[in-house]
């Protein structure tokens, strides 16, 4: 199945999240069923990813979004971790420091956005500027609202300069959550994780959907569109974006630069150089 | 074997590169014979690592040095490459930036440290200032020779804010370096990659060695050992720095933090939560 076609949302559409199921699977029965299928993308993942860094001249941006618990670390981990690190950052975006509120809102994820030949993966973007800060009333709704237009501005300048942008949004449902909530509970070597805010979004589980509703409709274009991923089976999860990305790096056609030097001068230096050592 | 004794330059030696064997590989006979224990470390170090992130009061530097086609990206792709990203930073240094060369020399490597949790791998580091600077007299002896103890002060206040820094110099013999060379000779998909400058290096290797002699006798520290790893076989090279690196990451003793939450309430939130999704 395409799941870049399957899971993209169409430009200038209006997504409704209660229609899509999170618990999507395809024709998979289980993670082992899919395994295969997974280490091959990661496999090419990994080839087009040195052949992106050996040309040079373009770069992936990848945003992971998602409720709390929707698996946004175990993405990195599992799929995008395949990736060179030498090629690759992955930057986390919390609490804006006092540097960072001192400027327009996009100025510290610019900072981050990839240089050519490298992929940069945002853990949370600079969407939470249009979801946490609308949802909490951190700025009025005449700030808020107009930052769609200034997300879709930005991402088409950053397209422009050939940074492709994929943008995953992690679709869990409520029992779904629940359950993830509790295996930590269960698990005290994750209890360090608990944070009181980690249950305290919960009962705003409409207003995000609201939010995330909002930022999946007025911000999926075609140079910067965005996927929503079923994601209540991770390994489905997995399997889904380790294929867009693969097949989407895989459509930039790049090639491997042409050398700069002259081969056979190069050869006979080494000759020579052979000759020295001898 | 214990990798981190059997290398380690003990402070205050003095280093002859000519009486190491760069093509050592201790009792095993092949890569195969050493995979399981390549792979058994790369979990630890995982593991490690996850626990340096979790604890985030901790952080590792690890500099790689070494003569050209030693192997410091196949270091990276294939041992350090185990760990996560998101919690693990590259930093490449090449010919500095007018920025970067309108401050002192450490400016752009202090920037490039990690943050506490955090693991940080130069690609080559701040030694490149009193190697290819030396060798090429890019500054006069009188500002080099003073670098040593600049570096070594530098890691000194890096240790004393928790940062462990293990660093490691690649080894290679001539042969093994003109048998590399010609590897990248021999396949095309490498020729981009050749460059006039990598051949350009090998006649000054006299004056490399007594560069790389001098900077592992100033700089090898108890805070701040360098290591020299024989590199001629690659699998014994990933063998020795997973080892060391797994073993320096246990002995720091990492424990996962208390909780900051009171379990109980969380599970009684949880509960809360349960019920009213029913």
């Amino acid at each position: 199945m395409d799941y870049s076609k399957q899971f993209r949302v169409t430009p200038g559409s209006k997504v409704d999240l209660s229609q899509i199921d999170a618990g999507f699977k395809d024709q998979h029965e289980s993670h082992a069923h899919a395994l295969p299928e997974i280490e091959a993308y990661e496999q090419k993942l990994q080839e087009l990813q040195y052949l992106m860094y050996a040309e040079g001249k373009r770069s992936l941006l990848i945003c992971l979004q998602g409720r709390d618990a929707a698996g946004k670390d175990g993405t990195i981990k599992h799929v995008l971790g395949a990736m060179n690190p030498q090629g690759c950052t992955v930057s986390g975006f919390k609490v804006p420091t006092k540097t960072e509120a001192a400027h327009d809102f996009l100025w510290r994820y610019h900072r981050a956005t990839p240089e050519k030949g490298q992929v940069a993966i945002f853990n949370r973007s600079h969407y939470e500027d249009v979801l946490v800060v609308r949802v909490h009333n951190l700025v009025p709704e005449d700030v808020w609202s107009k930052r769609y237009d200034h997300i879709n501005h930005f991402e088409q300048l950053l397209h422009d300069t050939d940074t492709h942008i994929l943008k995953f949004y992690l679709h869990i449902d409520g029992e779904e959550q629940l359950k993830r909530f509790k295996q930590r509970i269960d698990d005290p070597t994750r209890h360090w994780k608990i944070s009181d805010g980690d249950y305290a979004e919960r009962p705003l589980w409409n207003e995000y959907t609201q939010a995330f509703e909002a930022a999946l409709s007025n911000c999926s274009t075609e140079h910067a569109p965005w996927f929503i991923i079923p994601s209540n089976h991770k390994w489905f999860r997995n399997l889904a974006i380790s294929q867009i990305v693969a097949e989407t790096l895989k459509t930039l056609n790049m090639q491997f630069p042409e050398p700069t030097v002259d081969i056979n001068e190069i050869k006979q230096k080494y000759h020579q150089m052979a000759e020295e050592s001898k």
